[in-house]
């Protein structure tokens, strides 16, 4: 058996999300297919984390185990042939045996894009949109607040699992305006679930002058499942890159 | 009753076309459907011309007789609540009576685009895509036998009413090299079904040098509906303008 990375973008509109349940396809279900197809069995993917229904990757990654013999470069060929076309693979690496693509991920960079362009039928399931003038140098201060070290309780699903750590490491949170789009650039340890949505939303409304810097680090230090009621459309977000040691 | 011009742009990934017809959903039904819940009666609307399934629009125009007081700004936003969100209404705005959206269009803007980046899923829907690298500027140079006036009859469906003119005039074919893609710009005096993607997909397979400007010359002299057997993927083509006299 072979250990092997592999890199995948997928435009997320149509799908339930990465992982794999009932009711509604899944990006990891479409892959797993394409390798059933190839090994005629079943073949498992472990992903550096999910992503929820309609939220995009540029370059997610997943590991999984094979003992098919396929040239260098062919897996690429191999899988998108089988894929849908909004799934890509991009990178097909033999890795060694210990790599994991969830425990291993040292890193992983987000951005969300927010529109003024509400009348862009092309930009709908692209970004999220928004009618009002945002001030992107108030929203540039407030980003502030979520840089360094935080228990981001009250940035997150109040679904989510009591014992699981909320303490993560936000080492970068850039507010760029770029020419059809404002891009939320997010860079950190690792994100709960929701976090970068629930962020966003409170920096539009910030830009919107709806939250003071000031009322968001009260939420922040509140450590509130409730604290938050803001959270952005699944369509602005786009899983960028997952870092890994040694790279 | 009064008669109104209306501006759309849609995303037509998720349509059999802009046509009503049977067993596939359309532009003109989704509109023709919000105006008749706010009607509360049928209303006819009349485009400047079909467009074909996944076929987009930046600017469709088409019109409509109301005797709906409706204030100035707010058609748009009325119709835009009842529409899909890859149907929006850019422009709604009082006509003379004698207006007429297909009658009176004096010219038309098509552009196709083409990308290289055929692992990016995000770009599917919305370009054609192409494993060569183009020559352009042998394709510039090609384009040039489409220019002026022609019997366009090689290039069109061949399932066209024979007693339809086939005589149209291109007034401009430019090929633009952009960022992630290659733009073919078309404007004319009108296009006869496929014509667009017939001349698109010959100016492609030259790009590839697999026709020659001369083979090209020949299948337009031909006037034959077997002559040209290209016709490139229908996501890559735009109807960007209409345009109407006196405007």
């Amino acid at each position: 058996m072979t250990r092997y990375k592999a890199i995948v973008s997928y435009d997320g509109s149509q799908y339930g999300g990465w992982q794999k349940q009932l009711n509604t396809n899944s990006i990891q279900e479409e892959i797993e297919k394409a390798l059933k197809t190839m090994h005629k069995h079943q073949v498992e993917i472990v992903a550096s984390g999910r992503t929820d229904a309609k939220v995009h990757a540029i370059a997610q990654v997943f590991h999984f185990d094979s003992s098919m013999e396929v040239k260098e470069g062919h897996w690429e060929r191999a899988l998108n042939s089988l894929l849908p076309k909004d799934i890509r693979i991009q990178k097909v690496e033999r890795v060694s045996d210990e790599f994991h693509a969830r425990f291993d991920a040292i890193s992983k960079r987000y951005d969300f894009l927010i529109t003024n362009d509400v009348l862009n039928p092309f930009l709908e399931n692209y970004m999220a949109k928004e009618h009002h003038t945002l001030d992107v140098s108030y929203m540039k201060d407030c980003a502030t607040v979520f840089l360094g070290t935080h228990d981001f309780t009250s940035f997150t699903s109040n679904k989510i699992d009591p014992r699981k750590p909320r303490e993560k490491t936000i080492t970068r949170l850039d507010v760029i305006e770029e020419e059809n789009c404002i891009r939320l650039v997010f860079e950190g340890t690792g994100f709960l679930r929701y976090m970068v949505r629930m962020i966003s939303q409170t920096l539009i409304e910030a830009g919107k002058h709806r939250l003071t810097k000031e009322d968001i680090k009260q939420m922040l230090e509140m450590k509130d499942k409730h604290a938050c009621r803001y959270k952005a459309a699944p369509q602005g977000l786009y899983l960028v890159k997952v870092n890994y040691k040694g790279e």
